[in-house]
């Protein structure tokens, strides 16, 4: 987060031009001034708390139509238990991609894809990469692995009390798995990683948890292994806590990426260079000189692993389905690889070891939402892991479609005419980024 | 990605179960059987290209009507320059967090937070954690940096050539931020950093882009620079693409952390021990202890920054006001610090390097997420500024809140009222991850 | 490995002041003149063979007298089965340190450090810790975890080909386990852990060592799994490389940091207010404000852990005992913390998880290295573990050391004494970077 | 740093067959028993300080002999001002490697490259792989940039004080500038990074250094400018350290790789199929085959960069020559890469941004480590830039020759004949990890 100092200098000067120091001191000072009032009335919703909330913040009718619409209102009821201090719905146009053939261990067949998003181009790039991957035949598409962690953390007093609270642990695993599962039907505690540093223990357990996404599922056992281990430990930790940040929840972490966290998916396809000239009007060879390029691009800016950008696809699927979107930062990691074979095929596909997708719970049941989840014909209970395959099916169709894009020149061309509201622009042409 | 060979083993013993290599590997094969229609139309709106997606992906009214009601139908022609294949809309509830008393170089005042969210606790989590700041007198908020980039690359035969290209490259310039703004009104190129990386050389060209988030803005310049180049560059690249995945874009990366992409801004807020201990029911000095473990939980699952939970409220804040919510990928990282200060004092501060916000283009004109930067008095022209800086708040107000719970052991029970729909829940306790 | 534009431009100024493109291309391209002669002889070593290697290189006979003393002459055959193309030995001085008191599950008493290094104050910094240390009561140092893996790659057509590589290769565990061991007496085949990414399957070997650092123990071990692979597999991968860089051999890696490789290790002490300011003129609470900053400096430089300078004492006590001195370059990662306690003491520790050390093998049976490990007293058979620890204790007495004296002014101080030559320096003041 | 908890189970088993809890801690708890004396006397070396050093440690003539050798005795007071507490020196086989023709802007010619190791096989095949270039017509080797940091940190109250610094400090660049370069006479300062995270500003002063490797250099150039800051600043820190761990010193860093530290250098060569075959016996084709797999290998295990083992060829260099050893560290980090070219040749190069070496101070000038310098011909002034060359190409060597044993299936044998001493070994077959 450094600035050049030219930056810096040039930026301060900006800000120092309307106002000195002192001003500027004064503005940025805490103000003791009377508040106004909180928002009330938390999670409930009724006539009379959305009219209170509403008073707060504006009389323009307009704009509190535009949130508060009638379906909104008849519906109000069904938000409650996921969100509070309720006053209506922001709208995201969703648009269809597709379809896109999946060949996947849960995931079969042709399906149409609702894509939440307010950025131009984007579902025209993503469709136009699902059908050409539909064309070859589809894409192959495996979860290859599950699981998703809580991570406790306590203090001791020296290394060893962690020694004697590890041996102690390990051997209450057993128990420890009654205590978690006790607290959930689909929950099941499959592993724990232990990581000492100093005086401090870090606990990592790790859950299945059905077809929801699971964080407050493994929230709810880990605080009940928790109080067992805060009853019965033969050493008592200075403190300790649920979670100490060593879950990798809603961040990009190394963790996630070098293990697993949420479903490890990945897809590939195989296509022919008439395929890739009559669609993307490239070649193999050309693709694999963007990927080589584009992958040594990812690893001279430091990302995690080396991709174009799952985070798009990921956030309109996500968000159309009632997915947790603040999961995106997390799961848009992964590896996409590019290569020619020897018959002169394009062989591509992602990986990506940090899919968090449930058919149930969350916002999966939410009136819309559960409408998108219907037209993939994936709503509740035994449809997320193909909800994961069909993931990486997305990000496996927009990696194609943007380099395809990017090596024919169509990258920004597909911007200026979408975003910008020209005319003639077909779906074909279309890429985002 | 890897996965211990126990897992690997009863992941596919599972799979196994009910079916053997063969049918397995049958299942996973591309098949060449007819393709069902591609979705028709592309960004045009109209009642019959409506009709003839909605016939390919369901017949059942009632979902229909959840995404296409009658204002997302009456206002459709809106999404035309937002999306492609529209269908309709997704609705996501919007809860009230605040006020929130920001004493920024851009934001000033008491501001009501629109927070769009899925996710139980979220709202009364920020909510709780906006009115602590508040009843502080506010948090301090400064913006810090700007800068949005494009990074296009290129190919030579040898090392050689790439230094007689940067040469070249470097006298133009001038030239080169000319072609570039006369694609825009708003972008400025404000600098460039070069990369050689063997025969290969990446330009990064950063820009300010005036109020808007300007991805596409960038894009389009740099096109413009390119076409310069590979008009008049006197060594002749073998290959080049307008983005060669350096700059960031769409996903965490050390660059972006380390230098800055977007807006980099940092909020701070000084909080008595009688504060802390009336509304999180804890007190500084436990609160650095759990920053301190969580700090280094961080460090332990190798994040880039330290934080806890910054996507939540940069998700929720980025859906309600028209943002692209992909960016959270690349805007959920940065360092909290908490401290106890020699009069006792919890100091608490958040910086984040890569917050990517504008309050014109994108999705910011769309009527619900237009009412919400009107909630927040942050729609239109000059106003991106207050809004990066009401992030760093938000954030602030997240990591209190949650950091709060976890100390006084609030955290999960917050979820286990809200999440699970019991009575008698209050904004005061909840909290999210 | 940006530069800045205005970097570039006078870097490229510079080199083209004293010539012109044209010179420099010339210079930079390929010459295919007749090239001197190659080293000739191989790992044997013979007075012949040294004369003719000498020939090549000088006529300087000093030069040659300072590589080839009489001693090395003398010792030269002990040297053939560490290098190849002999022509003498580098000398690089040994200084004390100590003594360093560990209290460890393998280390216990008082240990005199050699180090070897060319860098003034280093070992002064050094000794100063861990005579700090010592003063304390000594440091607990344990080892936590051991293990060093080698990571064959196979690339396969497909996925689902992986998939059945992988089913086959788990249940094949045992036998290859056996084939691993019967190349070695020492090493076990501990885990396995598997990593698909598209078509490509990496296979993670874990092995203990016994005494033996292990690297080369580990090749052959996993030389001889794969040819049982390749003699076996029912699918017959297109390729595969014993080595297909996922160990994390040689280089900093957040693999090797989040689980481990070689040994992990920690090492804390306790240290009352008296002792920190006698011996380092500061106090607790300075020290951890120090390791806050210096903390969050590692986090914003993007360093794997967080910590000040292991590699300097890493890669002295390595030089001196016979370890491969590349390996700092994995070694050097770790966490350091330090806490004020209730008490009102200095709590320090670190961990490093990536520590390579063996006390058989490698150089560490070269007379003067052999010299080193017995000064210490662990020379030989079943001392590799308390090794570790030793490494652990020294880090620490490094960090303590090197913070106190940046807290207290001394720290330029001590380099200006030390590495200029002025008089008066005592152990003492002296520390390092 | 974590670990399964069966491994955490068996370990700890292990540690408790021998001896119960209570043992254990008994170990691991300090103790306040007497210590043996203290290291004596300093950076001073006479007999007697000698003798008394050596009393300290052992009795065993053979090892002290060793240790302190005739010449070593003879040239002691060389040692005198880069070690402290001097008791001898190890000595460190050198194997000549070569000849490498390197066509760079600053080294020029054939190279014998003096490489210090104890691991078998190492010279061996960093010698082939200089040999095979060289037989291509060279290296083209590239310095790409220069600069050394140093950045203090600054504790101040708010990020408003922090403004007001940052302000004051920029505007006393010329100032700042005059200061730190009185300190020296071939230190330049010539930028300056400026990172705030909230109420804390660390300032990256960087520095280029002459023919010195500059870490010393640029701390007391640091130094000087904290004192003027001290002393002049209107806005008192509350307190600051003349490094707060930001300047990427001695560990491997996202900074250091993003942007540069010490010397940014790349090496190429292109190699026609006819030689690869010939010394490699492999194809182009299959080490590109290798180089994607391995890249990904990299991207896989979270390192900084992607490339094969530069800590091999680094450290022995180092070594050799009397650079800081410790830095391999920071290093041995960069980019690899191999393309095979529209004329089926392969073109491999390698880039480091963060190579650390001077020709003057530091090690440089101790007997037998300018011995080595001379047999490179790159002793004294004027040759730190020819010599950063040089390991592009050592390193490019190293790579070339791995990769081609790890397709030819070469790799281990090497080990294997070399390591244990078997007879017939040449230096063709060998190769190192």
């Amino acid at each position: 987060m450094s600035a050049d100092h030219r930056h810096a200098s040039s930026h301060l000067d900006r800000l120092l031009r309307s106002r000195n120091q002192e001003q500027l001191s004064a503005q940025l000072a805490p103000k003791l001034t009377e508040l106004p009032p909180k928002v009330p009335g938390g999670a409930h919703v009724s006539e009379e708390t959305l009219e209170r909330r509403w008073q707060l913040v504006t009389r323009d009718l307009q704009g509190r139509e535009n949130l508060l619409d009638a379906q909104t209102l008849a519906q109000a009821e069904h938000y409650q238990h996921n969100v509070e201090n309720f006053i209506g719905t922001v709208k995201v146009p969703v648009g269809l991609a597709g379809p896109l053939r999946v060949n996947g261990l849960f995931a079969q067949g042709d399906y149409y894809l609702p894509l939440a998003t307010t950025e131009a181009a984007l579902v025209a790039s993503y469709s136009r990469g699902a059908q050409l991957i539909s064309e070859a035949g589809g894409c192959t598409a495996v979860l290859l692995n599950e699981g998703v962690s809580r991570a406790p953390g306590f203090a001791f007093r020296s290394v060893t009390e962690c020694g004697r609270f590890v041996v102690w642990a390990t051997e209450q695993l057993e128990e420890l798995r009654r205590r978690a599962e006790s607290t959930t039907r689909h929950g099941k505690l499959v592993d724990l990683r232990i990581t000492i540093e100093g005086n401090h223990v870090y606990l990592n357990f790790e859950f299945t948890t059905g077809d929801a996404s699971g964080q407050n599922m493994v929230t709810l056992a880990t605080e009940s292994i928790c109080a067992y281990i805060e009853e019965h430990s033969p050493v008592r930790p200075q403190y300790f806590f649920v979670e100490a940040n060593l879950s990798g929840d809603k961040k990009a972490s190394a963790q996630s990426f070098l293990l697993v966290r949420g479903k490890k998916v990945s897809a590939e396809a195989l296509l022919t260079a008439e395929l890739v000239a009559k669609r993307l009007h490239t070649t193999p060879e050309h693709m694999v000189n963007y990927w080589r390029m584009s992958a040594l691009g990812g690893v001279l800016s430091g990302t995690l692993g080396v991709h174009g950008h799952y985070a798009n696809g990921l956030a309109a699927l996500y968000l159309a389905t009632g997915q947790d979107v603040a999961c995106v930062a997390e799961s848009a990691v992964g590896v996409t690889r590019f290569e020619v074979t020897g018959a002169g095929e394009l062989y591509a596909c992602v990986t990506l070891p940090n899919i968090m997708v449930g058919s149930v719970g969350g916002g999966t049941g939410l009136p819309s939402q559960r409408a998108c989840l219907e037209i993939l014909g994936l709503a509740g209970t035994g449809k997320a892991q193909a909800l994961a395959e069909v993931c990486a099916g997305l990000c496996l169709a927009g990696e194609l479609s943007i380099i395809g894009a990017l090596c024919s020149g169509d990258f920004s061309r597909a911007h200026r005419l979408l975003a910008r509201g020209k005319k003639g622009t077909k779906t074909e042409t279309a890429t985002d980024a």
